[in-house]
């Protein structure tokens, strides 16, 4: 298996959304993209602010854009600001570089798409998201 | 009612599949969006291009941009065409004027949002947008 | 008098929507640029679809643009389409050349601002517009 | 009552005016925003200066992105900024993430809007937007 079905995008958000009603926290918007960074499916929950919609989708891009889950980018940013301003210049703002966009991996390695959520914090975010891949028996990188 | 629930906006897009399943159509992508014109759900079913999830969205909120289904949008492309490419540059490229944009009312008349749809033919992407809105006891503004 | 004040923006706007109260005519949205371009108020009727602030601020802002009112542009979109479309990617995306921009200017024919208004006929918005313009004992120019 | 009509918003914009000449302040502009982001009215006193709508219009955008008012973004500007730098370029721009941004929901906590306020000090920017609001018998929240 190589691509990323609807119907896995659906059992990834369904999970998700499961996992945020057990930790009961803020309603979730929950963006899958492919892995060419194109949205798959995304739901926004009652009750979520505007902009969730392009900070689920940034979180899940960015991951794409580097290759492994945005706690990397997190660290960057702390690390070297200057690499993570200039990747979001050149994603055209695309990129949301803090915890919570989460790589989906098949058991060999092969990178299917992307997860992210926004919401509550950015590990609750986290944790749901690889919540939902492991529901879909695929594997989760958060880049840490 | 005066808000469109996720709920809802998931009774449309499983509703408008089923209807793209009966006309035997090629894959759609369906965007549900609220009264303010930010994503509340989207699918891109398997097989479908990668601009869809643009398409789809950019046809929900050309509706949502002048308050009327984009069948007036694609008769105005025709009359006043100045028109639309100016609606095209102010909305940031954001409004695809072609029919497959349906305003979502309720039975007052009020807006709740708009659900844009592509993948087959203009005709066939409202006939879905309208079944969908249907199906969830709503009505459908195409822009006729 | 050189300046247009808050004062006399709101004496045009409060005029505006007795007229379109007065024809019957759908909710409009009006928005007064001074002479620079920039908005000196803007108000949105209940009713009026999401894209209306941004047609009202390109139809003033397109007749600032060249120095008299938007019928003119629109004419012109008719005549050499090309000028519209390059005058449309010169500004960013920021005019709306279909007539309801409206020059505001005093007795000695100096510009102080434009008035946009959108919502009904393009007609009924520019008569608006007129109206407005008269109640402040200031000179209308239409492009006509 | 679930949406802000354009009457509560002139409501909130002449308290916020009255409020800002009782603190002998400098011009404001205030900016008075949907649930949905978009522009319900907006006023520019004599004397402000020409980028204050866009201020205006962010501060209010910014609150409504992520679900409070601006102070909260301000907060995170400081403890994570990539987060911040970000969420600016995934708005195009829109979001001005210092206080002056605040919320505007009803008894019941529903998001009707928000109010953007630019001119002065962002403290004395905000303690207008709350005025406003709260004589409209609104809650504010600004984020704090």
């Amino acid at each position: 298996m190589t691509d990323l079905s609807l119907a896995t995008a659906q059992t990834i958000i369904n999970a998700a959304m499961e996992k945020a009603a057990d930790l009961k926290i803020k309603p979730i918007t929950v963006a899958v993209l492919d892995a060419g960074g194109h949205l798959t499916a995304l739901v926004r929950q009652d009750g979520s602010s505007i902009m969730r919609p392009q900070i689920a989708y940034g979180k899940a891009y960015g991951a794409l854009a580097v290759g492994t889950g945005t706690r990397w980018l997190n660290a960057n940013a702390e690390s070297r600001p200057h690499f993570i301003q200039a990747l979001n210049g050149a994603s055209g703002g695309s990129i949301i570089p803090v915890p919570g966009g989460v790589m989906i991996r098949d058991g060999q390695g092969k990178a299917l798409g992307a997860v992210g959520i926004t919401g509550d914090t950015s590990d609750n975010d986290e944790a749901c998201a690889v919540a939902g891949i492991h529901a879909a028996g695929l594997v989760a990188d958060t880049g840490a």
